[in-house]
């Protein structure tokens, strides 16, 4: 039988089919219950996820698209990252940079994959001192783009994270000083603005050691609610064992707070870009992952990109590296 | 009979009359005493007066000339307002915008009008974030803008008013925190500056919610002398009826220091540009005018321009709006 | 006896003469040894010196290079300040600013002379405004150029004195309001970030009233160990007779710490560039020279140019002007 459907018709059904697709993209907002984080229906989600490169970079690189997508989801990602660096979204305009973050927000949705948005900086946000001039931004800039993700983004249920600042760090007080009370008053400032422009998502508040350390949790967390707790624990940040001090350093804050590990990763020794703290081996993978199931603690390994280390993948097939394969088969393995 | 005036004699009522309309334009330094502003002589002085828009905008429809002033005197104004748009401040140059400056007072002062200078920012002055990019400032320009202002026109006695900030909004948290301790802060370092630099002319301190709010005035006032209060009581800040909630909100500070309500105004709903907190009709007018008449507070209608809203005037001829008639109707009607 | 050298004869001994060179290079580190600054054998050393004009203005004109140095030799000086200034750096640009500090530090070490970098803005670095324009800076520029300074001057020998801040002064409050204790602290956010980024020599700090000032410090010195206090005593800060009022002013801190007067000098009235506050004549030259000698305080003489005043010299044959031949044979003079 053969099947003519006049134009009004096929608008219809094709309305129908894009509604379809929309209904599945509309993910169930992730909140704060207790120390852990829940759907809509109150069941617990544990995520684990891989981190994109800087969609500038991507972009610039024409890789910025849904197959990049899909090969994460592929990979076993229910959560993706995007690295903001302060000085690409100063470049590329905000405008610009905004429909990256649209794209990509609109890709890992329909997939099924919830989204991380990191302000990618690394230093000390009270002098505005930073690792590295790519890393350099001012309060207000900070604030301003806190402002603009929360209006723009608040209601849309991709969107489960605001990762308020990357790595704080003194580095050794390089940078100049701040204090524990002293973040926690900018992190506060960043989510009264988040919250009071419309973001309904999860702020997430990292320690100072480039995020490895949250140790003052134990005695003087943020007194605002519906908050987790980040640390970068990446190999070299102690030695081993690692789960005992691992407890003690930022651990111990999933008794009382959910806690996600924004980055963990390895390189060995031999791979392009192989530096401290990232140098280690499987041993690295299996105890992290471990201590991280263990505990309900969700981790987001980094990074997908085949030029940053430690890379995931190493040519443009996506096929992966050392740290990919033993990432991908993980990732690969859990049934949610 | 045929005068004939050689040069000498020619020159000499030319400086004579020069002199006349120069001595005409030196007007009595305005201060405080009490709750009121009074001339030299002691005698209190209450101000009915006029917006302009930016002198920036107004220099660039080449409207920004003696006759716009003439049509104010005419109209009944003793006060002029210059709103300096922080960004226009910037974009013009410090020096050209002066120059606009230098004119305006010099037209207003010939007039027998003073004026007020009000650094038109709308925003946090401590988070430094605004309501929209024309409003953006940092404490850094709004500090050097004062100093500047002080330093040009301290001793200029047609320079009665500063207002230092337009309008304190957080715009309910939207644009970070601020308290009343720290607002106040603020407001006396740029009193300080624009008295160390030589400013003799009343500072005009502003509330939160868009300068409509003084209640922490009542037990937080600024310990500082000679300066007045300001409230922009737009009709829809409060549902009629008006003048209980206007005593609770800023009328009750009249009862210690001066007011100036350095914005008031309505659009009707057909009017263009009409727009939230300013539309009502008539009965507003006679309500504010009533109410600040009663009690001594000046006020200063928005705004003499026929394009900004609401406006006064509708074309190239000033013909009034429905806004505009009421209000000329009114100031002309004051017997001083 | 002709000598025939092969080419690896030849290199060796060409390293043994640089290396000989270097060796006379590397100056005793000095310290503070309770109220002296000391040699690594202990011995006590009193400074000396002239100030440069900034390096930027020496180069653009030609004179930055080791005969002006040699000529600072032989006046006598054993310490040279470069006032490097916020805007001069900005406008050449950190790399190519670099460089000429690197030649400067290396030719006042071969002859055996130290170095003050000195951070030369006058103003007010806590609400960032300033005497004029080309002292320019903000707290983040200001932080940023001690960390470039720590990390590549640190461990230079040479470079004896980081000087944080020339000229600290509210101008009679024009510039806004900073306590001491306001004050203390910026410094030791700048003394920290020196140290941490590796900088072993010793900080400068300076009081109020352009830097003449230092009586806060009887009952509140920064509680820092190594450091030593500034002033700049010129000769109309006060009337004379200068002893007894430079002793309650800054004189009485060499009870206790090391103070180096990194700016006094004189014009007569009929010298070019003669103003307020250091027009004197050589009676000020005898008073501050005796005051200093007997307490064992440091001295920089203001300023081996011949455009800046108070002038040293008066054309390219570094010719002394009055205030030139007072200091030259003052300098001279010491036995060390
Ligand atoms: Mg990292
Ligand atoms: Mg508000
Ligand atoms: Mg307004
Ligand atoms: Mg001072
Ligand atoms: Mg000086």
């Amino acid at each position: 039988m053969k099947i003519f459907l006049n134009k009004t018709v096929a608008t219809f059904i094709l309305l129908l089919a894009i509604n379809f697709v929309h209904s599945q993209e509309v993910l169930s907002r992730i909140s704060v219950s207790g120390n852990s984080f829940v759907k809509e229906d109150g069941k617990i989600v544990v995520f684990r996820g891989l981190n994109t490169s800087d969609p500038d970079k991507l972009e610039r690189q024409q890789l910025w698209n849904k197959s990049y997508f899909e090969e994460m989801k592929h990979w076993g990602a229910n959560l993706v990252r995007f690295p903001v660096h302060p000085t690409a979204w100063k470049k590329r305009g905000k405008e610009s940079y905004l429909k990256l973050l649209d794209d990509g927000i609109q890709w890992a949705g329909e997939l099924g994959m919830y989204v991380v948005i990191d302000w990618h900086s690394i230093g000390n946000l009270r002098t505005e001192m930073y690792q590295h001039d790519m890393y350099d931004t001012d309060k207000k800039q900070t604030f301003d783009f806190w402002r603009t993700i929360g209006k723009k983004y608040g209601k849309n249920t991709t969107v489960a994270f605001y990762e308020l600042f990357n790595e704080p760090t003194t580095y050794n007080n390089e940078l100049g000083t701040i204090t524990w009370e002293q973040w926690k008053e900018l992190n506060k400032e960043m989510i009264g603005i988040l919250r009071a422009n419309g973001g309904e998502g999860i702020p997430l508040v990292a320690g100072f050691n480039w995020a490895y350390d949250l140790t003052p949790v134990k005695d003087s967390p943020l007194d605002v609610e519906g908050i987790a707790y980040v640390s970068h624990p990446y190999p070299q940040k102690r030695e081993k064992p690692w789960e005992e001090k691992w407890t003690k350093d930022w651990g111990f804050v999933k008794d009382k707070y959910p806690v996600i590990l924004t980055e963990i990763g390895f390189c060995g020794p031999e791979d392009p870009g192989a530096h401290s703290p990232v140098v280690s081996d499987e041993s690295y993978g299996d105890t992290i992952t471990n201590y991280s199931d263990e505990k309900g603690i969700s981790y987001v390994v980094w990074v997908f990109d085949k030029e940053w280390a430690p890379r995931l993948y190493i040519d443009e097939k996506y096929t992966p590296s050392r740290h990919g394969k033993y990432f991908k088969k993980k990732l690969q393995s859990y049934k949610y």
